[in-house]
């Protein structure tokens, strides 16, 4: 079972405060680059894993989806996103990621934001959501980069000139490292790009395109405190297919 | 044209004495994992980009290649090339890898180790290289990690408990880094991860397997000098293929 640190007082009360809880879609600095990674979703069957407050599912209904599913481990979360969600077409679910049972080739669209990386077991997921999507249908999620996840003491280093630079270290040595963001003890995993791109392979899944996230000069203008992500990868956008044919 | 950095007397000098130049592929500590990406050699066509000695030719042929092709942009690496060469089914020639022809389908296997973070263009080589394998055709590479060439200035820092780090800085910022590694002024490009899967994905290949390689305990105990690459993913191997039936 994945640790739901989410419903702890101290991360649920920091966590609302983000841009990215506030102000939903647009407040998240990486939306514009993966909405671009999406397939057309009117009229598609949607998954949304780790959900949150549900900013995702009722956009992807707005754009016209025919279903849409979010699952969180968070009750406390999906209190919050039932509040704002009017629509019929939405249901919104507590689930394990870990041990996700679904129905086969029922999904056009799994989608996740951000919540990958909290689990261990990525392999057994990933063949779920394989066997649970339709021929043709997509895998598009963000997680935070291996350059991130890597050292277990995070923090910059600046040198003389003001240059800041992202110490890595045990980047080769995959598993869990401990945060104390927003609460002390949350529990990651660090995976290598490669053992990401290569699970998805493992199950049958096609690359389809990847972003190592960072800002634009128009998003760092609006927002200074994004200008260090320029020196860095801090999140990674994937798209993967399952084949049309097999 | 490629800057053809090993032709400067220093460059050579000091590359003729890496385990890599004297001992040839068991000399590469990535050798072992990248053998491993390679298909089947036996009875086909092979192109080795940056061929160097020519080490990888000579093991080609002698598993059984009907033909391999060795290209690089220095005389000197090809005339020690072909001192060292016996077999009439290995050819070596000089070539620039930026505006490389090449006959269609006429490939099994397009090769390259750690030559291709020297090009400025790369959407044009995969291009090329697409065409030029056949169907089912592989083109398996290695190159240097973006994690490894993104800091303009490279180094290793050490914490008070002597723990390693490798300082990250302006990976989001693509394009040429110079580094003055055996001669001044060596020439490199840097590259996200992203952008050299997105290439290949965009020139019609299908990403079969990725490694960020690091050394294994036995490699270490055996060469106490690769320890370090336990903390950052100095080289990434990466396998793709040309899909059988379009």
């Amino acid at each position: 079972m994945t640790q739901n640190i989410y419903d702890d007082p101290n991360f649920f009360a920091g966590y609302a405060t983000l841009d990215r809880s506030v102000k939903g879609l647009d407040g998240a600095p990486e939306w514009p680059v993966l909405q671009t990674m999406l397939p057309e979703v009117q009229g598609k069957q949607i998954i949304d894993l780790g959900c949150g407050y549900g900013w995702f599912c009722r956009w992807a209904q707005e754009q016209g989806a025919a279903g849409v599913l979010g699952l969180d481990v968070s009750e406390k979360m999906l209190e919050r996103a039932r509040e704002m969600t009017q629509s019929p077409l939405i249901d919104y679910q507590i689930r394990d990621l870990e041990s996700l049972q679904l129905a086969s080739s029922s999904l056009d669209l799994a989608y996740s934001s951000l919540a990958l990386h909290y689990l261990q077991n990525i392999d057994g997921l990933f063949a779920s959501l394989f066997s649970a999507l339709k021929p043709g249908g997509m895998l598009v999620f963000s997680a935070e980069h291996p350059v991130y996840t890597a050292p277990p003491k995070q923090g910059w280093i600046v040198d003389a000139e003001g240059q800041k630079s992202w110490p890595v270290s045990h980047y080769q040595q995959e598993g869990e490292r401990i945060s104390n963001w927003f609460a002390d003890g949350v529990k990651k995993q660090h995976r290598k790009l490669a053992t990401w791109i290569n699970a998805l392979i493992a199950a049958g899944f096609v690359i389809e395109r990847l972003e190592e996230w960072g800002p634009d000069a128009a998003q760092i203008a609006a927002n200074p405190a994004l200008d260090e992500e320029k020196e860095r990868p801090m999140i990674f956008l994937l798209s993967a297919r399952k084949p049309a044919s097999r």
